[in-house]
């Protein structure tokens, strides 16, 4: 029965706090969790209220053709986007998806590594074969090897801008020489900007305003982690009004609750929360990325998002290792083995408050030191 | 870029309140809907309250493994299935998308009609080719019809019980045949019992008793329609646990949000609003259909349901005409002309309240007369 040309397998992911909380028998509240990539302040409190005073509308089926919300979407993302460039999806996981249902079977999809497992499940579950085109030390996105990598089969590079788990900003020029090259080959960019709203330079390295110009380029959002509510599954797709018309006959049509979109026009407007994120984060992410530096032991990647990859430099103490010491404190890391790309010297970690990435540190260097005794 | 072996289309359906209340610039809730299938009463008022609630709960990820949840559905559905027999989905639409999801490219849907038109999409999205049979004019499963339309190449037949449009209660006698039958083929019947809870002999007729027994039956439900919220997006498939186990490695990780569940399990115990809805809905339908029958020149098929068939037996009036008609006094109606095996002599109505229902009668009788007159 089972399709051979459609292979499937599991995929591990950051945050999962509720197996975490289960495994340790601790309330959810209580796991000090450094593993998903989210907005510890979030979510964003008007979105919460949104939703409450919006519970009633659960009576409704969603808008199948929720203009008003693409159009306000559009306002927000800027950069000349129009409603019609705007698809929705159930977080930015349904977009991933969806992109890759029109392909035929066997199709490629080139996938610089490490990066979010999602990509390769995307091209997995409808016949594609993921292609792996290795990223260098630092995390640059190294164009010339990847455009090696693109073949007549090749159907989609999908890339993540800032790069996940890396945190590294790549230069809006970087993303075009390789939407450039795509388009002539007629393959699609996806480009996951989920990230984007955390860096400072976000705004100037986009790629949104380029949705008109190239009918190859889809751009992915969400308001999962900026916002702080992965719960809601909202995210959004931006491309070309020809792409967008061709997806929407793919898609579930009420995949999206009633709820989300009142979520995120509440959230895109709580400048209060949005500020004080911007700030909040960039502070203590120079402080935690320095008191981690200062353990010794650990190179701390820099990063323009609300997390940071450290690889361990001594030899006897694996990501694995670190994880299950940790969890003895109610913390949670995301170890980084199973990334394809990366192997058990990496893990991640979110920026969290000051006091809570100090209880890190200090588990760090304890569990660190007694390693270091042996 | 397409892929020839799937072919997409858009298909319509009921309840896009949504659209009419755009179109004829009147607030949603001014519509009078008869079109979607929800029960009027609804939503639950437990389930509301457990969104305002939980509401902060967006900032996690929806579990990705809801071991309690799956319990409590299980215990709800009762029948002697357990956790492991349930997968849950975003609405009933994620689950009739998903169990075909593993099937071969060219593979056929036997899909008996008039029914649910997700069905016919279903395969078409994947690659299949959907085979109608059209049931007789009163609705009736005709197993052996369906037996014949059976081939090699058949995975799946997709059927409806109680039966939608038309309101028919199949017997598990008459399920059980099918499914026997199409167990020695190795064909999934997927049963959709989204309507059974407003059945009076919906629990004596239920077919999920016989997962574990016949590993091609997946049966799907959900809370949108009994518990009148399809905007939460909740529904659940009940399989024997390898196809469950196959299932769970296509679905999306998150593709409920988190607070789905909790609504849910409230729902579930609402023992007020469950009882009120089965008394009310059971007491309305009779009087409506009653109503309906009277104004002359319509007929109306039996229904155990929330909704009711109804055929046009004047000429001069088709569905189309008598919704347009309708809609200048707010009334929004299913025609069902784009149903497959239905043509446009055919509407459908949700029971609503005695004084609703009224207004449609006298709505309906105005129209009618006028016709009649010409």
């Amino acid at each position: 029965m089972a399709n051979p040309c459609k292979q499937k397998r599991f995929v591990s992911h950051g945050g999962d706090v509720w197996g975490f909380a289960r495994k340790y028998n601790i309330p959810l509240e209580k796991v000090l969790d450094f593993s998903g990539p989210i907005n510890f302040l979030g979510p964003a409190p008007k979105a919460v209220e949104a939703v409450q005073q919006r519970a009633k509308l659960i009576r409704f089926y969603p808008d199948p053709n929720p203009v008003e919300l693409r159009m306000e979407i559009a306002e927000y993302v800027g950069h000349g986007v129009d409603a019609a460039n705007i698809i929705l999806g159930n977080g930015s996981i349904e977009l991933i998806y969806m992109v890759t249902e029109p392909f035929p079977c066997g199709f490629k999809a080139v996938i610089p590594v490490p990066s979010f497992t999602e990509y390769e499940k995307a091209a997995l579950r409808v016949g594609g074969e993921p292609i792996f085109v290795k990223l260098p030390d630092n995390f640059a996105l190294d164009v010339e090897s990847v455009k090696k990598a693109v073949t007549e089969d090749t159907r989609i590079v999908s890339i993540c801008n800032p790069h996940s788990p890396s945190g590294t900003l790549y230069s809006r020029e970087t993303v075009l020489d390789l939407v450039e090259f795509c388009r002539k080959k007629n393959v699609i960019v996806s480009v996951d900007e989920n990230y984007i709203e955390f860096a400072e330079k976000g705004q100037d390295n986009t790629i949104v305003g380029y949705v008109k110009k190239y009918e190859n380029l889809f751009v992915i959002r969400s308001v999962t982690k900026f916002y702080g509510m992965p719960g809601i599954r909202f995210g959004y797709g931006i491309a070309t009004e020809s792409l967008i018309d061709t997806l929407q006959t793919v898609r579930q049509p009420w995949s999206i609750n009633s709820l989300a979109g009142y979520a995120t026009l509440a959230a895109f407007k709580d400048t209060e929360f949005i500020e004080n994120t911007k700030r909040t984060i960039a502070k203590e992410r120079v402080r935690f990325a320095e008191m981690l530096s200062e353990i010794g032991g650990l190179h701390v990647f820099p990063s323009v998002t609300n997390f940071l990859l450290v690889k361990i430099l001594i030899k006897k103490i694996t990501a694995t290792i670190l994880k299950e010491k940790l969890a003895k404190e109610r913390i949670l890391i995301r170890d980084c083995s199973t990334f394809m790309g990366l192997d058990d010297r990496y893990f991640r970690v979110t920026v969290r408050s000051f006091e809570e990435n100090l209880v890190l540190v200090e588990a760090l260097k304890k569990t660190i030191n007694i390693a270091n005794e042996k």
